[in-house]
């Protein structure tokens, strides 16, 4: 396979490039062909603007949107988002290898998401979720937290793990297209034991050996919506998030 | 009061914008301080890096927290983040106006908090959610939506706009101890009419006069918590997404 890793850490010798430097080592030896954008070292841009533009379809109203449409249509994207764009075309599997800041990616991360992920080439029209740009493609998240797990479980004061990855797993790779295979998460590996992380790393392992066998995490396929994107009435919601059903007070 | 506008469009005139010049015009109207960090313009360094301290403590291993904890303690911050900390140090309100890029922030004010909230000032040690680095102090989300509300519902292909607000507004607001107002939405404003996007101004005006009377959304207080920060088994969990139960299937 063709895999691509989307790294964000600004320190080489952090346990996320230990999970990298892993992962390039042994996917190559497997025989897979890897690159990797390495966005501190690029010190990739990480703010969409008018510079992600080689012109503007419109210099006196910028909007996002329009202008990543027609940059996609006339070739007129910044070189930095062209190779970025060249990289996830060559890309069977990409995989994001990032510590959680805010409950969320690193800036420098969501801004790879917000320049590189544009209207034409990740999504637009009808093309989203099953039909997304990125389409037969897998990904996965693969991150390192700074707390144990209880805190992120659902009676835990920063809610379940699972609320915290619907918006990247279901909100971005899933809308852009990707397969996405079950995240990778080392807890709180800074303060963690040698032998802890070291397990992290046996566990890593495994889980990069298995990513052609891994099945991917269920999403409901266009035919389950209906017009407004809700489940329709008879569709029995299969993921837990679409499980969630809040009792609201009434007011 | 004294008011932190941060706010995260490119195009001034968008309607994100338009939010934004109507807050500040009717807040100062109204007898406040108004103050307006607006990160576009101010070509805001979203990118939390060595480039954020005047003097690093370790040179050979750059951990994050580690330095942002040293330079608060050394004042070692670089000048943007020290004027931003001013800013927030001034304000009783911070009222945060962007638009939804990937059911998030922007990368622009992601790379803001990742920065300015930083160990040290924001939290850190016992220094976290109602004895946060901000506590004492409110803050808003004032956002804009690509769609409607029916696809962020709960059965809606994106999930219900509870799960994706709660990583903002209880993993970043309420984490660095603000009391946060309930969030202001306006849906898809730029597919609207101009007579929806004025009932939307009209909406955010009546909701920035009654700042000073808006009940603070509900979390949790430290004692609900056990020492693994689960909410202790007596306590009927009262936010919506620590009521999220999801039934797992057995594997």
């Amino acid at each position: 396979m063709n895999i691509l890793i989307v790294y964000a850490h600004q320190e080489p010798q952090s346990f996320n490039g230990a999970l990298k430097d892993l992962a390039v080592s042994l996917l190559r030896e497997n025989g897979h062909a890897v690159q990797v954008s390495d966005l501190y070292a690029m010190k990739f841009k990480a703010v969409a603007d008018q510079e992600d533009f080689r012109k503007l379809q419109n210099p006196e109203f910028f909007k996002l949107g329009a202008e990543q449409r027609h940059a996609q249509e006339h070739g007129l994207y910044a070189r930095d988002i062209q190779q970025e764009h060249e990289k996830l075309r060559w890309a069977d599997f990409v995989l994001f290898q990032f510590p959680l800041y805010w409950f969320s990616m690193p800036a420098i991360l969501k801004g790879w998401v917000d320049r590189v992920m544009g209207v034409g080439f990740a999504y637009g029209g009808d093309m989203w979720f099953e039909k997304g740009g990125l389409k037969g493609k897998k990904a996965m998240l693969s991150l390192t937290t700074g707390g144990g797990p209880a805190i992120l479980s659902e009676r835990g004061r920063s809610g379940s793990i699972e609320v915290m990855l619907w918006p990247l797993q279901n909100g971005i790779l899933r809308f852009c297209g990707f397969d996405v295979l079950p995240p990778f998460l080392a807890w709180g590996p800074a303060g963690a034991t040698l032998e802890t992380r070291q397990e992290y790393l046996e566990q890593f392992k495994e889980r990069l050996l298995a990513i052609p066998t891994t099945e991917p995490l269920f999403f409901h396929p266009e035919e389950d919506y209906d017009s407004d994107h809700v489940l329709k009435p008879e569709v029995a919601a299969q993921t837990l998030i679409q499980q969630f059903n809040p009792v609201r007070k009434q007011s």
